[in-house]
């Protein structure tokens, strides 16, 4: 930390804050400078709680220097995370992009099928699909619950594909983590503390999202919350942020993947239908997420958009979607990165 | 529900949306006009889901118009929720502001004595504290848990002072329903929809926080989810949103208060604490949200700011508290609203 | 400025960034943490471009200290500033509240003469209204010119109030430098330097709006222009920024106007018009404006808003604004200001 | 436009609305709903004043639903502009990536001559640099003037690149009118109406930067005050707004490049430099940029980032630039689009 003296602070108000600092155990550094005194504090850990020098006489302002995140942290490991799943090529953290797709919500057995050969056939490795949907409204569509898990379960078997779906509280965790080979945890509970400590109890990996007003910082503390119970396998995930910009339902902002991949070793991946909450913005948006280096794609494809139970505004059509993993090699190999190919027909998929 | 066409769209398009619409069950009212055509849809209950019409050839955009609350309008209930307080004087709603004061979080037993006694005696009615703390940082102290709550529940026994304490998840609001008053649900759980309904399923009135970037809508519709429930004692509160503004943690949104009076029956406070995030704008703000209209304050206050275990830097002392009271007496009394008086003396406070 | 190490960096990195702060010609000094180091930089003005530091090898983050704003600041001049204009009781900046009001736009003589009076005797001391306008469209009305500004040198003359009225270029300047009393620079000119520092050069007091999207910094720094050039009567104006908020057209942050007075000496005024767009919000954001501690507030008045060319919807009634003055009054009375009595009549001000 | 009705408003009022309508001279088309009453309004062309509807009894809501913009829009020109600069293969709208690069301020000879050579070599098509500065501070490198734009018109005969630099006044306008081949308007002056009038009289094509917190309409609006004086030649450029995010220097939002594309016939170009404000987040946003479908790219190149007089920081090496524009043409490839191949060798550009 770094306390800066007012321009007329005195000498004796100076002293003061250091032999404050002094007291609480840490080490002052005083810098007398042309205008100003600024006094810089070592040996605290983060945990200083603010406040304590903000109001003493002289003092302009305190500014926190050490990072307050730590196992996300690449300080701490410095190669990154790559997450297996055992008896399969998928990843999601290598060279290979991990590419997830399916529909907003679970709607019935035949919907999540039909998108599953789908998705499946143009190269997806992942199945997504809410099985608890957090609406806004509570007179909306919530999920089919244990009864989607299961679909999905069964798509796993049929095509191969790893399963991705969202827990909204404790209850659903344990069935999520049961049926599902990555944990999501939506936007809206980027913060809900239980529930992230809970997900760090978990054996699977966790795909974070970022909350809609998240910091990188406090996107990375909630990373930490699900490392700090001893579950290292988290994903993040960008999905667009709120901002006052109109023309997309949020504002999806790709530099947070090189600003992540910089400071931290975990992989990151890219939500492209939320982030832009419109259909026609989806693909171009998606050739940006794998150009600016996103270790992956999470994209809503729907079989019937506008029969959709939930966002179907924003769901790529099955076709959209397989042109668009086309689109997404092509710029992979352009940038020194590669997806996994897609398996030669549908029967061996069914296989 | 209205569909507005691109300004080429041909008669052919007009007509098939509008069968469209009629198909859904609604009707559709096309207005042709000087460049464009648009068309209404009536019949609709808020539920259609978006993305029905949105791509359909020779539409330039869908616009909602009905708002999707209902419990917390005025058009359901015109006049102003009052929650009442058997035995006391209390009330949130009424013409009397509620005055809300304590520490961030309970630390121990002295603490919260220590400030209890001050805030009681300069005319608080209701004292908030923490036992269950979200905290960015997972290695930050979290709170005393029940042992908290018990403190609380002994304080209102001593000063006769109503209880405001956060639950976090399922687990914290069973306990907080047992010893509180009042439940407040935080803004990082705004859009925890389980714990929403969850708290609509108590007996107490819930003070629900706006969410860091949350809308009016989305505000509501939260409130929505517990009065869904059944639990209709709500009450709002502002406590700053996210912006690019810097010289504050949060901005202090206080044309929220009109806007909520306007639309909805429900009580709304402010929280200039949180608002602000810096001790010397908690008095100013404090002053403005009365004069804005809000029906009450949340105001942290601490005995030891400077040994606070959380939020220190925003905690007014506790003589600044007693006078910034002085001042909403006479800023409310300019605008037609009251605070009860305070008790006579801390002994009367202690009988 | 602050240079922060990485954790790993090595003790020939620190060397080499001291060595380098040195050949710069100023002064290092490396603090030497648990676990990592930092660089304090002292002797620096403010014009160390950066850069320099940041992507040499170990460099974590490069931070700035020192702030950038010098003549704006109470470090210059502790004491307030205020605006006297000779011959009458106004001043901005005092004990009493400034109170400007008057339509957007100068729309005709009758219209002005019309709001006018019926805001001086409601106990305005300055008259505004738009003769330059910056409008969104090319194709809305862009304001009357100098006949505009002749209408209220008028007013002037007749009711005794001082003129605020806004400078769009260095042409509209001049002519409001010869006929107004305060030149007004708006919102979407706020960093337009080039205007700021013309601005700088005239002989009369500057109303600076702040810019939709400006940090308190950039506000100050825009001031520090026009202060740079040699005029010191500026007088700060915060009129809402843009938030994601949807509820009012811009977000109005009362909290700026502490927030300036703790670290400037230039009075801050408020804009409720342009600050909540909306007519119902403009009553309850001007008490709270002088609650909150602002020097004076400017208000939209227009004796038929539903006819007016531009920002209708957000101007007060007469009637309104005369009624809200009257709380104004007392509010300003509870905190320690006042505002300056209204005349004895009509009659009086016309003489 | 539509007006929405409360749920409680009686038949008189909703006759009251519709008269009102007629009697400003347009239709009005009532449609009665479950809940409520919508009118809606056709015959308008966007001078609506609001404020007209808004506040008569039994009003809720009124909704613009007609786009004020007109010369910009595809509804006026369905196929893309395309700027062309005789002499030269190099295009601004069509095929062919436009490629602007340059340092920020044009600071010598000596420098601009050596970036001029270096980016020349790579491959780009047009040259950058500023001679007129708007610095947030008064007292930072304001730029060369005439003297830097001399210097660009060398650079534009010496290496066959065409010239874009910035206006900042009516005065600097002028001057860059004369000397360069596109006139950028830059971020803070998009809403400086003013300026944009005057470039709108020139006949070079105007690059015009997106304000930090325009939206897109906004952004149109500020287009069309250019075009709606005869130029049509105008480029848009996304220079990142501003969010609460502090991992860049401002949040690049690429979503806005499928939105002008969607409803504008104008060519979008990205600025990553700016846009994000950091170095080591060009490359990847710039290859983002290329992806998503952006028209072209400006980017900022220093031969000596450290010794920058402005912006230093966000500034490639020209090795860097070099590689960079190797990448772009490979992402361009995937998706349709094409570089134009860098000339042969240094000596050939000195030809």
């Amino acid at each position: 930390m770094l306390v800066v003296m007012q321009a007329h602070a005195t000498e004796e108000q100076v002293r003061a804050i250091c032999q404050k600092i002094e007291s609480l155990g840490y080490r002052a550094h005083p810098m007398p400078g042309a205008t100003r005194t600024a006094i810089g504090i070592t040996g605290n850990q983060g945990e200083v709680e603010q406040g304590t020098l903000d109001d003493m006489p002289g003092v302009q302002e305190v500014i926190r220097v050490s990072k307050p995140y730590k196992l996300v942290s690449r300080d701490v490991k410095e190669e990154n995370t790559v997450i297996r799943f055992p008896g399969t090529p998928a990843t999601i953290g290598g060279r290979n992009l991990a590419i997830i797709a399916g529909p907003c919500a679970i709607e019935s057995r035949e919907q999540a099928f039909a998108v599953a050969e789908r998705v499946a056939r143009a190269g997806a490795q992942f199945f997504r699909g809410g099985a608890y949907k957090p609406r806004t409204s509570p007179y909306s569509f919530q999920g089919m619950g244990e009864a989607g898990l299961q679909i999905m379960a069964e798509i796993r078997e049929r095509f191969g594909m790893k399963i991705i779906t969202e827990a909204i509280d404790n209850e659903s965790l344990e069935l999520v983590e049961k049926y599902a080979d990555v944990i999501q945890i939506g936007a809206r509970n980027m913060q809900n503390f239980s529930l992230l400590k809970q997900a760090g109890r978990t054996k699977k990996p966790v795909m974070l999202k970022r909350g809609m007003s998240a910091t990188l910082e406090e996107f990375f503390m909630a990373a930490e919350y699900i490392m700090s119970e001893g579950n290292y396998n988290v994903v993040l995930c960008e999905r667009g942020v709120r901002t006052f910009a109109d023309h997309t339902r949020n504002t999806l902002d790709l530099s947070i993947v090189p600003a992540v991949q910089r400071l931290s070793h975990l992989p990151i991946v890219v939500d492209p239908s939320h982030g832009t909450g419109k259909r026609n913005k989806v693909t171009p948006l998606s050739r940006a997420a794998v150009a600016v280096g996103a270790d992956g794609l999470i994209v809503e494809v729907h079989n019937q958009p506008d029969k959709a139970l939930s966002d179907g505004m924003q769901s790529l059509y099955p076709e959209q979607f397989a042109q668009l993993v086309g689109e997404l090699r092509s710029i992979a190999g352009a940038i020194g990165r590669s997806l996994i190919p897609a398996p030669r027909s549908a029967a061996t998929v069914a296989g």
